[in-house]
């Protein structure tokens, strides 16, 4: 498969599959419309896989782990090391994300797509593209190849969670210095500017945030990325944990597989995937409200509404495993609740309250 | 046990827990309240038992089933006999609460604390009060001594949750009409007009909502119920669903259980209770945001913020299946998250994102 080929390869929903998902939605139990976006949810599981009954109890979360050049600027309120020395972390379960995900019953895959120096785990993933990104303030993050061959990873893990039999997948990451490629990435594709879209990330102090903006903001002209040209951006000022995550967006629309954004950086790759096919669209589901600004911004060219509202910032694709049940529950709405020929009742008794 | 033993036998969270849990919070691998309000769930819930580390993985949602007599005014959308009906539906599994609860392992208990006919089900928990209420819009809808024996009814099936091992509880109703009790509740407690606290329900039409106001507008004025004495309030305009309710959320407290809010007919339940005594509010949690218009205002003078937000209105308790599993992630990430120690890292590296 080349990057091409993927991209063209991409199809939206089934129609006819939520055409039927949707009319044996009105025929249960309940005022029409009356279980809101859970209906939503079922609908547009049964357009993403073909049938109007699904499941998503094969749980998988993508940690995309990379390091970036941009720390050499003092940008980030932690040393750029932690970055290998957390993924470890993570892959061993130990994290914020591991304890989640194991709890919804969610397996991780934890990449290494471009962490500086070499991972001691071999729980890690090693599709290491580069010894992290350039500086971006000095000139561009890493080629228009290097991205691509990025992109090209997040597809292969998706295409391996496929194999495997995963139904759903969630996305994460781990790189220090990765809210200020997001938020320059964000600012080169949207327009906005600095105070818009860069916040502290991890832990700046006020001052370390006015460095972090006048950084990015000189790094931008500097760059000059085209802002027609995602993979321009992305090369230039982004980060190889984005391409990954880029990629795995890609990949679960080119499998139809149901995949779930978490935070900031993330929805970022969710954004990068949509401009470079906008049905990758309906194969995402937003999980949680990031307090990260840039989110906010994302979430409306995407006209997505996350799930939950639980004012969480970690990253590492903490918010995935807390809708996985969700989303199946969503999907066992659909497929078990009973009917109104079921339960014996004439339709006349049905209500409509979609309109309220 | 009796009712004014019980409003004097609820104690707030124990506080030494408390600390405790948030300093063990504060020493995990992760930025200081970068989980958000996970931390604040898992810190609550270790005030609610008195322990550090908890779980919520016996679950059961109590729904209170019962008739009010308003619905001879032509409030309900629906006709009255639908309470009778669907209870044995909701009882049987097959309804929306059904569903969802079994996929979040949780159980059910229903309640005919006042359905207008006899249930002809033996899953369903017979302690009716009486048949169906009067219609307030002639006198009171209850007596005084009835609305109290219908909160001990929720008082008793706590307790008997609590005796089976039951570690957090759902709440949830069957009753036609009972958007009308509320509403007026509501009004009467807060001082809000018709048009603040006064929705559709299930399926009234635009002229069906004007005559529903201006029933309840009257039927207050009526009965003149004493905003200051939510007995009071409960007795002349509410019903012997909310009723039982306000003795499960008294009863979750007085057993130092957690205790879930589902749609605004459960939240008036939880305001009540908590005017009866403020310590209540520490043992409950909010689920999903409801699009009736009365929930808004009981969250705000309750000072919660649901958890989820899919506007739902269905009812019969289920929000509550929906944030079993994300109260139970919050004390997975309080037990099971490594710490700094256990991670071997200084905690110099210790990041404050609180304030951010």
């Amino acid at each position: 498969m080349d990057f091409n080929t993927l991209l063209n390869s991409i199809t939206p929903l089934h129609k006819e599959a939520i055409n039927d998902a949707r009319a044996h939605n009105d025929s249960l139990l309940k005022p029409l419309g009356s279980l809101g976006r859970l209906e939503d949810i079922a609908i547009k599981m049964a357009g993403i896989t073909g049938r109007r009954y699904n499941k998503v109890e094969k749980r998988c979360i993508i940690v995309m782990a990379a390091d970036n050049g941009i720390c050499d600027e003092g940008v980030a309120g932690t040393p750029q090391g932690m970055t290998l020395w957390h993924t470890k972390n993570i892959a061993e379960g130990v994290s914020g994300v591991g304890v989640l995900a194991k709890y919804a019953n969610a397996d991780l895959k934890v990449v290494d797509v471009g962490i500086k120096g070499q991972v001691e785990s071999t729980l890690v993933i090693p599709r290491k593209i580069k010894n992290g990104t350039e500086n971006f303030a000095k000139g561009p993050a890493m080629t228009r190849d290097q991205a691509i061959e990025a992109i090209m990873v997040g597809f292969d893990i998706v295409s391996m969670a496929k194999a495997e039999g995963y139904e759903i997948l969630g996305t994460g990451e781990m790189g220090i210095g990765n809210t200020s490629t997001t938020g320059a990435c964000v600012m080169a594709l949207t327009g906005l500017n600095a105070d818009e879209s860069i916040g502290k990330g991890g832990g700046l102090t006020n001052e370390g945030l006015i460095h972090k903006k006048e950084v990015i903001t000189a790094a931008i002209k500097l760059n000059s990325p085209d802002s027609k040209d995602p993979i321009d951006v992305l090369s230039k000022i982004g980060g190889l944990d984005i391409a990954g995550l880029v990629g795995c967006f890609l990949g679960a629309a080119y499998h139809r597989l149901p995949i779930v954004i978490d935070g900031a950086i993330s929805a970022l790759a969710a954004l990068i995937a949509f401009r470079l096919n906008p049905y990758c669209l309906d194969y995402m589901f937003a999980s949680h409200r990031s307090k990260e600004p840039s989110f906010i911004w994302i979430m409306r060219e995407l006209q997505m509404d996350p799930i939950v509202d639980l004012d969480m910032r970690l990253g590492e694709g903490t918010g995935c495993p807390l809708v996985f049940p969700i989303i199946g529950s969503a999907c066992t709405m659909l497929s078990d609740m009973h009917t109104f020929a079921q339960a014996q009742l004439d339709q006349t008794y049905r209500i409509d309250i979609r309109e309220d």
